[in-house]
């Protein structure tokens, strides 16, 4: 039982009494934030230290102050892209994730289309939220694992890229990632941030544009939470240098007509095209909304409404879907299967869901449509299994729609179907009809900027 | 970041959904306790999983239910002690750790010359405390890493046997240790309780007596953490069907006249040959009141205070010393070492340090004392280091002594000359006189049994 250290002047740091630290409520300094991270890139610290460590800052919290410095010495921890070769100011997008989001697909060769570069670097599907990559992937040949050169490269010949985070960018992330995803101390807003903020930071950005989710498809449900957490990413980013915004968006229902793969991109090459949007405005709203921010924030529109304007101009007149089409040739993609977007869609089970009741969509359980997505065989519950390109979901009606029973409501594409019973029980008690048209809710219900941000961190009573 | 489980029913246990548990301040079943404790004896639990865990548990602290179910999970997690073959009832003592702590080398063969049999696993020195394995190794030959058949075999023969925790016995507790020195998360009363009783209990005993240290050197410097350490052991290990009691004792000086290794065990030596106390009065009542409530509880009399009778009795008659000499013998020790006490001590490098005023002793800081013992060579900063069993102290002046500046007041032995100075600073450093004589402290400040603990346990706002 005897465990007292001798409190000896002027050792080194030791990792056990960094972790008491943290434990003890007391805070930690850039220096020792530093040691932490470096400990964790070069896997110098034992990873049971790292995971006390990670347990001691969930139940704590990390201060403002830890996070901009977990942030900064995360983003340190290995090669950086150097924007400065790309000529033009370097912005990105990131979105906290939900079902049906595919705004990437549009934003990015937008924001590109009016000036600015995109290096973006995206994630897989995980757990009720579908992933970037995966989306892509469903396109014959196109290849995300660029290495930093190559990546580079495309975003300076099409002025944007969407790749997977590389082996050597940020590898402190990689290591406490891991760990925090085993050791339950993901939803700590701190490490969060963090987590978001090194990943992107890394791309050597002079903007970025957060969409942070609220409503049942959130990852945070409590609005207070999401806010939280916004709020911090935006006083962060901004004091490591970074013009950041993030608007506080509705994830109550999927964004879009539909949610999966294939379908997703299919879904962007549409609007991208310039075709009607087909109950999908709030996704042609909110890509036009996020672009306009990076296209200002980028130098490049004097407000966000103008970048609004340009980008809505570039979907338009379809220099958006050349510059799409460019980023998918220069990534390996076969652009010829945009073609026929339909024939290109083969899923192996389809079933159409009628509506089993009469009235307007009042409520709809989100995470439990993504789960159901998932269960399509669209997503994946562990890293590393793989996903049905073909696998997904169409919605016929939206929050808010007239629904008579017997309509179609949602097409169901699954990997076999036996995989088809779970997701229809699952959509059944996840939607909710009622006798009056349900209260609409707002796209976007609050916007962060530096000064809105560091003055709702000033209020947070945390 | 998507990280929400799809909570599916019937699933079963998964280690993430038990450390979130924890986090989240919900009690844990015995089911889920025992999958822990399996895992981690099993080394099926990844570490990083079990320490995130302790940090959990270490933060909200464990319920006494929580607490008992670690406790008995880890005793039954590996070997055990059969001691229904011992044919007498197994007792043991355990202490919080201080410093000159040796009372088992009292209590163990008085108690056994009083016909319980005492079948103690003990441990080494670490941090500003002593290890009785440590004091042992000071005599030539003496061995503590018995199998647990030997084990057994010695304590049928001797009635008693002091050894080292075999790699068969509790196997979870020595991972879970292991990771708690690591990660900061030693000092939870639950964990130290479980943690403590596991190994206590795997001895199969009728009966155990606690003695719990408050002071300036004890382990848990807050008397009301002590008290509630004591408590919580007492009804934890009761609840197990152990009968127990703790008694919480003095540790505002050294106990006895010596700390370190071979002086220590010269010191109970000259004791048990029934030699009058010299400044160590409270070694000796101490031992006796132990092994009074040892011969109490294992059933060979009738009160505590007969038993302390007895206790004396084997003492002042020599059978106490005379089952000490057959241990000693039968775990491989020389016993013709004891025939000469002062000439087996070889220190390297011996400085009387003298009284530096003239007053009354009114304070020690004895951690401090602790930590000057173990600079002097006789401790260890890290597990498996080496100890020099010449090394220690010998205080000739105790708590309200009146000393004059001049006299002889503490000798210090060192591994070498160069490691004297440190200590006598230290010892400066930590001893107060005064004009007046102090209050005196008393040894025993208060018992817990059964009843006793189990109330002060419901009082304890906790």
């Amino acid at each position: 039982m005897p465990e007292q250290r001798d409190a000896g002047a002027g050792s080194p740091l030791q990792m056990v009494d960094l972790i008491r630290k943290m434990r003890d409520g007391n805070p930690l300094d850039d220096g020792e934030i530093g040691f932490i991270v470096d400990g964790a890139a070069k896997e110098s610290i034992p990873i049971e230290q790292l995971s006390a460590w990670l347990m001691a800052a969930w139940m704590n919290g990390l201060s403002i102050h830890e996070t901009r410095a977990l942030a900064i010495a995360m983003r340190d921890s290995g090669e950086k892209l150097d924007s400065s070769h790309l000529g033009k100011p370097a912005v990105d997008k990131h979105s906290t994730g939900g079902v049906g989001d595919k705004t990437s697909f549009l934003v990015a060769p937008l924001a590109a289309a009016c000036g600015v570069a995109v290096p973006m670097i995206s994630g897989r599907a995980l757990g009720h939220t579908g992933g970037t990559l995966d989306k892509l992937d469903a396109i014959p040949g196109f290849r995300s694992a660029l290495s930093l050169a190559e990546f580079e490269s495309v975003v300076r010949k099409c002025g944007v890229a969407i790749v997977s985070q590389t082996p050597t960018l940020v590898p402190a992330d990689r290591v406490l990632y891991a760990l925090r995803d085993r050791t339950g101390t993901v939803e700590d807003p701190g490490l969060i941030c963090a987590s978001i903020l090194s990943k992107k930071l890394a791309a050597g950005l002079r903007a970025l544009v957060l969409d942070v989710k609220t409503g049942s498809g959130a990852f945070l449900r409590k609005r207070e939470d999401a806010e939280f957490l916004a709020a911090l990413m935006v006083a962060t980013a901004e004091s490591a240098g970074t013009r950041t915004v993030a608007l506080m968006t509705d994830m109550s229902q999927p964004l879009g007509r539909t949610a999966g793969n294939w379908i997703e991109i299919a879904e962007c090459v549409e609007l991208l095209r310039g075709g009607v949007p087909r109950d999908n405005e709030n996704l042609r709203e909110l890509s036009l909304l996020l672009a306009g921010w990076m296209i200002h924030l980028g130098g490049q529109a004097p407000t966000p409404e103008l970048g609004y304007l340009a980008a809505a101009g570039a979907l338009a007149d379809g220099t958006g879907f050349k510059v799409f089409l460019e980023m998918i040739d220069a990534q390996g993609g076969d652009v010829s299967v945009f073609d026929d977007l339909k024939a290109a869609h083969k899923p192996k089970a389809t079933i159409v869901l009628e509506s089993w009741e009469t009235g307007y969509v009042s409520q709809m359980d989100t995470m439990e449509l993504g789960w159901a997505v998932q269960r399509l065989g669209a997503g994946r519950v562990k890293a590393g299994e793989p996903v049905d390109p073909n696998a997904g979901m169409e919605f016929h009606a939206r929050l808010g729609a007239r629904v008579e029973k017997g309509e179609p409501f949602v097409t169901l594409y699954a990997t076999n179907g036996s995989m088809l019973a779970e997701p229809v029980a699952r959509i059944k008690g996840a939607v909710r009809f009622s006798e009056e048209a349900p209260k609409k809710v707002p796209l976007v219900s609050r916007i962060f900027t530096r000064e809105t941000a560091e003055s709702y961190l000033r209020d947070a009573v945390r």
